[in-house]
């Protein structure tokens, strides 16, 4: 049984100082331990190192009723900046933020999803870091870190993409070749894990203990926080409900299995559907999937009858696969993010909403909430910008048992 | 987020003390270190307490090849005795153990499933618990706490049986009903968790950092285990891996869904697809599912078709339900138990392990073991008298993390 020793303690202690700096704003010692139930002295010992370290300074000084000063503290905005970055099959999403996780700049780089060379790839990832670099106002030379998150099965402990289907990569040490074509420490994750990271940080993450943060795109998935800590698995593959089945021996998924439930909600499943409801449908001569999710939102709200009977449907499915990921795990929060959720979501949550409880047990239906997740800009590069940062942090000596992959020892994957 | 204090810290480390010997057997105090990871000092100085307190005593004194004497250590067995009682629809079964958890007696008690009043219920518990302590040849006062695992959802934290389908109860205070007429400390749960725990303690759970143990029986479910630690979910109810879909508006099943796993590999699923393939064959004539199961085996050693069929049919729903779990979890083993296992597994494991392959993804699959539990004795019995030595062992100051719900504040019920 594994356990933390005093020194990961004290590490962790240093985390959440830190992480309520994050959730709270700038704040006083006293306040800071209330949230995070440290004694006042330890938070005052801990923020004393901080300050020497440069990683606090102090953002007001204000005085109470009886005209006794007192500090409020931050993060230092200035101590640097850090990428995230979300690597698609189709686009790189590159944004800079500060240590505060605010965006300085952005920018997208499309790829060619014919391409699938490392030098192509990580040359397009290159091209949209140094482009967000730009439109931040800042130099390579400024940034602490860089988290990338890539398309398919990643092992963040060895810094590889072990397989992206799309471009058929196995084993590819994506870590290594960015941080030496970037000269920056770099830290390589799936969205999954960014998305939940992300809705930790900024999204009801930060007031639940268990969630799912159900990604709707071209692909499907979901990231799980149970007991406040990202859900990894043993391979770093928690969270593939979109692989998980809503028809025995239905739909061919792009996995090879039948009947998984991204064949269904994936935007090509969408598209099946409309099918079967209309084959001439007018959405269905969309060439890229985007426009076609557009097509449908544009018809829904011209009250389009075919597209009514899609979302009807739809709203079907996401209820049922939905209510598997409650009976199965009776987690109280399911936020829904990526763009089916931010083109359609007026349309299927109120849906998914009244069909629940026809496929939830009853034990894990009081509390359970549905909802969009309201994490602002890109997901994927904010929780992925937060890794990086986690990574940051820990080289101060500090970690969080919450989020980072084991800690400590490197696995070269064993897989 | 959620702290350890050092007290917890010291608890986790005397828990780990008294697990090790649980797992290794008598033990030297180096050996105790070696299996925790505790440091030398730290195992003296609790083996020091725990001897004083009566919980150790020295089982042998050794002499090393240097003729330098050592002693290996054991959990005092005359320390108590516990009971284990698995509650279900038409029957109790109850076992009392040593506190090293060795079976000494054992009972079953028939319950009449028409009937569904509190009394009848609690008498049943109680005439079974009286019938195992005198097969145990043991008395009520040796007796530190009884585990009782009831059907339906229960809120271990609360003491309640919050819903019981089977004899429509609402939130009854089994605990206190319990506790009362015995006179012990009593502690309850539901068999889910007790087959996890069980598992844990003395099955694959030794040396696996996650599973799920699925039950076949009359009803389906899984207990969950992630990173060495019992999955509860929000309310107690994580598992209910039997009320996830395996087919879309399928079989209607007894929780008023269509479609769930339960509806096809539970003993009404298996009757229901031997009706599809012949709905004459003679099994189905078998006016109980224990004598249908029998039969079912019985009929595929003889090499009936119909029969071999629908284990093939049924091996086909179970590959493809676990499936789900292992892409959903990313979990490394997955051990099966109930009687429907104890029956058919010959024909359904290997069937299930050639077809799995087709249900995960590739990542999910290196290392994946399916096997048939190793739990001696009935699992459910054995989890709960598990819960109950912990529970005793949380009265001395111990308490370990991976399977107590919320130590240190009862709630009631807010379900
Ligand atoms: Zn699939
Ligand atoms: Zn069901």
């Amino acid at each position: 049984m594994p356990r933390q020793t005093s020194r990961d303690l004290r590490n962790e202690s240093r985390f959440e100082v830190l992480h309520a700096l994050f959730t709270l704003g700038p704040s006083t010692r006293q306040e800071i331990a209330k949230h995070t139930g440290l004694s006042p002295a330890t938070v005052a010992t801990l923020v004393t190192q901080f300050l020497s370290e440069g990683v606090l300074r102090i953002a007001t000084i204000e005085q109470n009723t009886v005209g006794r000063p007192y500090e409020r503290l931050t993060i230092d905005p200035g101590r640097g900046r850090i990428l995230g970055i979300d690597v698609a099959e189709t686009y790189v999403d590159a944004t800079v933020y500060d240590v505060l996780l605010q965006p300085l700049g952005q920018s997208q780089v499309m790829l060619d999803e014919h391409q699938n060379g490392q030098t192509y790839v990580v040359d397009g990832i290159v091209r949209a870091i140094d482009a967000a670099i730009a439109d931040g106002g800042t130099t390579r030379a400024q940034i602490t870190g860089v988290g990338v998150s890539m398309p398919g099965q990643v092992r963040p402990d060895a810094g590889v993409s072990v397989f992206a289907p799309n471009w058929d990569w196995h084993d590819v040490t994506i870590e290594a070749l960015l941080a030496e074509r970037l000269g920056l420490p770099v830290y390589v994750d799936n969205p999954l894990k960014a998305i939940a990271l992300s809705e930790l940080w900024f999204g009801v993450g930060r007031t639940t203990k268990s969630m799912a943060v159900v990604n709707l795109g071209t692909g499907v998935g979901a990231g799980i926080v149970i007991d406040r800590a990202l859900l990894r698995g043993e391979t770093n593959n928690a969270g593939e409900w979109g692989h998980t089945l809503l028809q025995l021996d239905g739909r061919l998924c792009r996995c090879g299995r039948r009947g998984c439930v991204e064949a269904y909600l994936g935007v090509c499943g969408l598209q099946t559907t409309l099918a079967e409801i209309d084959p001439d449908h007018p959405a269905l001569r969309e060439a890229q999937q985007p426009g076609f999710v557009a097509a449908v939102a544009d018809g829904l709200t011209r009250g389009d009858s075919a597209l009514a009977e899609l979302a009807r449907r739809t709203s079907h499915y996401l209820a049922a696969a939905l209510g598997d990921l409650v009976n199965l795990l009776n987690i109280s929060h399911i936020t829904l993010t990526g763009w089916t959720t931010a083109a359609l979501s007026e349309w299927l949550i109120p849906a998914v909403r009244s069909e629940l409880p026809d496929h939830v047990l009853p034990g894990s239906l009081p509390d359970l909430t549905v909802e969009a997740s309201k994490v602002p800009g890109n997901p994927v590069a904010l929780g992925m910008a937060a890794f990086s940062l986690e990574q940051f942090l820990g080289t101060l000596g500090l970690a969080s048992k919450a989020s980072l992959p084991a800690t400590g020892r490197r696995l070269r994957s064993p897989v």
